[in-house]
Parts: structure tokens; C-alpha cells; sequence
């Protein structure tokens, strides 16, 4: 009999809910709209009928080792609770595992869902053979998670692996958070869009005007599909997050010394326009990048210096799974727990 | 039979020796200067001299652990080599572990110098009773390490916890490693001395000037007893100390979620005249530091939002043993290498 998990990935727009084996394979995946609007007791409602119905539909074919659920914002892993949500206002202080433990009368692991992207990618996908690593997910904010000795790095509250608040720019812009100039604040998908209004606003972007006023949606992709194009002031644009995203991933680097940083979230379709400067500012700002870099022996370790330091290289990549991390993630969370 | 093993703190300046019991009494200490101009050979000689000596002195009373040895720069864990050591010019690429090894004939374990600062900080120090804590040392140079669940993070090639080059200004000052902006341009000692000059040489700092043109020694220490007495240029120079520091813990703290953050060094010493800015940038940059921060149960937590995190707190503090943390780490390394 095989055994599986139910991981689910609770998004402000898309609650996602998926049976997973314990090699991986997806035995069955359900996708239903979030009715945020509806309040949290309608939201949790719907995700615990939905959990009910997999696990019901799947009794006789394996054995449902548990329920791992990934939620986007602060979560205090000890009581459970949602401390912060910015996409889902009304669950601050909410005690979200005891009312989904409740309803189905088992229990269930929360995790923050960028911790779950981190723990779904080192499991299947771009980061299976590493046991450490980190994960920033690109997408209406900017998510982290860290995974160390094959575990997920919560800290002393769950809260670590914020890289997404990192200060890139002292004075810069002010980011959802309170502070300011974090990286979410320059490589979100909203931060795109708002550096694309700034650069509107000063008039003197043709391009980017033209494709705000066309009527399609203007959001990221829109932005990145003129990068594409050539535009140059849309170009401009990913030129910043690329530039952010390697400030604080040389930062990321000198501290933690991994083998392996993944980029994910929506935004990082757009790597061919972005990876350019920010494996430039890795180079020329993490000693510890220049020393480990999978170029680095063809280049600094040529004159036998910092180069030569053996097969240990520093990978910085995109990720493999796509939107499916964070639920494949939350689908391990069980499974691995006794490890 | 009591157990010891003997540290050494291989500094620029000083070499320094202790024979330490396993309940951290120090049982003899030897200073030597650090003959650096005569060349690594003579460095290891007398190392390796007054190790031996120790070790013959204490033979009847103790059984020798082993000995470890902090040492300033980026270290291969693997090969024992020196990569970089900016104090230790000509001993990139040297293999230090194998010379002090054929010279005792017996094993030795090398560690970068922050790191065993940290390591015996978390020993004997402010970090006793925490098993994860970081460590910024702000000398010379600013170094940093990492302890996670009461062990070294070495990450995959020993270059972990250089949290001295994370980047603070983008476009600032040059740092030695060739990056610029970071953390150790504006919070070593020489980072102080060079903004003090900063400042006389655009004419308007005259108190400065004053001490520099004295006769006596202008240092770091000079500058801040100058900020003591309530000099406003010397006072803004820890100033900017202070908020470059809240700005790299900021980041420390979301990304790491510890328990205890420790700043040690001789410009800890300066602590009344940073902390202010320090912790006000803390407050204003970290939102995992506002939920969890001493205070934060007085403040957030009264209105039952996220400052009521439980007892789980993050202190930022000063570091304990001062010059010795680095000596108490190193003879740290061979009793818990074991654990």
C-alpha cells in the first residue's frame, strides 16, 4: 500500500490542494478560487471539504500519512497562529491550525508557504541533491526560506528565512513591512509595476505608457514581455531587480556560505532580463562568490588564488518546480517530519 | 586527571596562548608579539614553541584534548590552507594546518578567527545558555560568525559568517574586499578613522582636528573618547556606526530568527555611543525584531498584536570576554569537536 500526504498551498487568489506520494508522484491535485472576501471561516471551511474529499477518494489505496499546509505570512509555529498576513488581512492572531485541526479532527503542520516553495524544490526540484540551501520566490512580495541539514531553518519563532526584507537601499522605497528599501520593494511583481508608473510618470517612457494604456492588463509580465521586445526603459526596470537580487544574494552568500541559492515566484520567468546584472553584482561584490563560482576555475584559480577551491562550487539558479513548489513543499512537510 | 586542550589566537598583532580546562578555567596563558615581517616560518615557529611548552609545563597534571587555532581570514576547512589574511600577508595559499602538524606532530584544527570569537562567546560568554547566536567583531576589520544548535555553521567550505561584507551603502565606500559599501567601511576601527579624517578634511570638524594634530595616537578609541566628551562630529561618526549596524542586524534577524546576536571587538567598546542608533534602526527596519524584541511585550504585545510572541525574545548585546572570546573559542574547538 503507498503512502502519501496532503500538502496544500493556501494563496490569496488560488487555494491549491494536492495528494502526493512519498517519491513525489502527484496522485491528485485540486485548485479552487480563495474567498478571501468571504472572511477565513469560509476560506478554512472550503479547504477542509476539500482535504476531506481527497482523502476520502484515495482511503483504499494508501495510507494518509498527513496534512502539511503552506500560508502566506508570519506564522508563530508553536501556537499555530497567523501573526501577519498581508493577503490575508483578517487572519492576524488568528488560531488557524486549531480551527482546521477542529474541523477534521487530525492535526495538521503550517508552515509560511515561502518555506514550503524552499522545502518543495530541495525534495523535487532544482535543489534534490543539495541538503542546504535557500530560496527567494519572486512574486507579489518577495518570499524566503532556508533550508539547512535537509530541514527547513525556522529559528527560535519560525519566522526566519525573510530574505525578501533585506535592506538593498537604505532610503529607498517603502516597502510593505514599514522599512525601507527592502528587496521586495524592487524585485516583487508589484514593485515591477511601480517602478513602471514611476518611470511613466516622469514621462520620457513611451513604451511602457503605450502598454499601460492599451487596455491589457498592466502588470509584470506585461513589463517584462516590452523587456523582451527591447524597450529600453523596461529593460531598465529588470536591470534593478537584477541588480537587488544580487546585493543581498552576495549577502546571502558571505554569510551563509551554501552551495545552492534558488530563484522562484512568478518574476523569475523573467530571468533572462534580470540574471545579467545580478550575477555581475555577485561577482564583483561576494568575495565568497568570486572564490566559488562555477566559473571561478577557469578564472581566478588559473593563477592557483582564491579560485582553486576544489569542486565546492557556489549555484545560483532558477527554480524547477514552477507554482507546484509551495505545494509539493506542504505535501512533504508530513512526510518528513520524523526525520 | 583534569582535561584541557590549548587555544591560540593568531592576531596581527599578538599571538596568544591558553592552556584551558574543560570547564573554561584558564590554566596559564602566554602573550608573544606576532613577528609578522620575519615571515609565516617564524610565526609557526614560535607558535608551535610556545604550544609545545604549555603543553610540556601541564603534562603531569592534565591530559591534553588538542589544540585549536583561530586564525584572521578565509580558511579551507578541507585543506587547511589559508585563502585570504589580510593581517597575515603572505600566508594566502599557504598550508598552515600541515606545517603546525609536522611541526607538533600531532593534529591541529584550524578556525577562522571571528568564528572561534563567536564559538567561545557561545562557550563561556553572554551566549552561554543559547545553542544559535551570531557574532559581529568589530576590529580592524569586521568579522562575523554563526553558531547554529551549539555548533560552528561552517556552510561547504568554511567561508560561512562574513557578515562584515554584507552591503550597507550600494555606491559607498570601498571596502577591502572590492566591494563597496560594506558593513566593515563604516563599523571597524579603520572605518572610524578614515570617516574622522573624512570629516576634517572638509575643514569642519575641529575637535577631531585637534586630536589628530595632539601627538597622541589617533584611533578609533581617541575618536570616541572625543564622542564621550560630547564632540557632535566624533558623536556622528558612531552615529553612522550604529544605524550601519542596525541595518545588517536588521537583516541578520529576519533572515536567521536567533535568539542572541552579539557584538564584540575593540569597537564594542563604544557601545553607548552606537546602541541608540543602533537598536532605533532595528525598531524601524525589522519586523521580526519588533515582534520579538525585549520590549516588544511592553509595546505591540499590549494591544495582543504581534508583540505578544510568548517569551521567545531576540536580544542584541555586547559581547563578554572581550579580547579573550577568540583564545576561549580556539581551545574550545578540540574538546567539542567531538559532540
Amino acid at each position: 500500500m503507498t503512502k502519501y500526504s496532503i500538502g496544500v498551498d493556501l494563496g490569496g487568489t488560488n487555494l491549491r490542494i494536492a495528494a502526493v506520494d512519498e517519491r513525489g508522484n502527484l496522485v491528485e491535485k485540486t485548485t479552487l478560487g480563495t474567498r478571501v472576501a468571504l472572511g477565513r471561516d469560509h476560506v478554512v471551511n472550503d479547504m477542509c471539504e476539500a482535504i476531506q474529499q481527497l482523502a476520502e477518494k484515495h482511503k483504499g489505496s494508501g495510507e494518509l500519512l498527513g496534512i502539511g499546509i503552506g500560508v502566506p505570512g508570519i506564522i508563530d509555529m508553536e501556537t499555530g497562529m497567523v501573526r501577519e498576513s498581508p493577503n490575508l488581512p483578517d487572519w492576524t492572531d488568528y488560531p488557524v491550525r486549531t480551527e482546521i485541526e477542529r474541523r477534521l479532527g487530525t492535526r495538521v503542520i503550517l508552515e509560511n508557504d515561502a518555506n514550503s516553495a524552499a522545502f518543495g524544490e530541495k525534495w523535487l526540484g532544482v535543489a534534490n541533491d543539495v541538503d542546504d540551501m535557500a530560496m527567494l520566490t519572486l512574486g507579489t512580495g518577495v518570499g524566503g526560506g532556508l533550508v539547512l541539514g535537509g530541514r527547513i531553518w525556522h529559528g527560535m519563532a519560525g519566522m526566519a528565512g525573510e530574505f525578501g526584507h533585506t535592506t538593498v537601499e537604505p532610503e529607498g522605497a517603502l516597502c510593505g513591512c514599514g522599512n525601507r528599501g527592502c528587496l521586495e520593494a524592487y524585485a516583487s511583481a508589484t514593485a515591477v509595476v511601480r517602478m513602471a508608473r514611476e518611470a511613466m510618470a516622469s514621462g520620457a517612457a513611451p513604451g511602457l505608457t503605450r502598454a499601460a494604456n492599451s487596455g491589457i492588463e498592466f502588470n509584470a509580465k506585461a513589463v517584462y514581455n516590452l523587456a523582451n521586445e527591447g524597450d529600453e526603459d523596461a529593460r531598465k526596470i529588470f536591470g534593478c531587480v537584477g541588480r537587488v537580487l544580487g546585493i543581498v544574494l552576495s549577502d546571502m552568500v558571505n554569510a551563509l556560505n551554501l552551495p545552492m541559492y534558488v530563484i522562484g515566484g512568478g518574476v523569475s520567468s523573467a530571468w533572462e532580463a534580470f540574471a545579467p546584472e545580478m550575477f555581475e553584482e555577485l561577482r564583483q561584490r561576494s568575495m565568497v562568490y568570486a572564490a566559488t563560482s562555477p566559473e571561478a576555475s577557469h578564472g581566478k584559480g588559473a593563477s592557483g588564488k582564491v579560485g582553486s577551491m576544489g569542486t565546492r562550487k557556489t549555484i545560483v539558479t532558477r527554480a524547477l518546480l514552477g507554482s507546484d513548489a509551495g505545494l509539493y513543499g506542504a505535501a512533504r512537510l508530513p512526510q518528513a517530519n520524523g526525520s
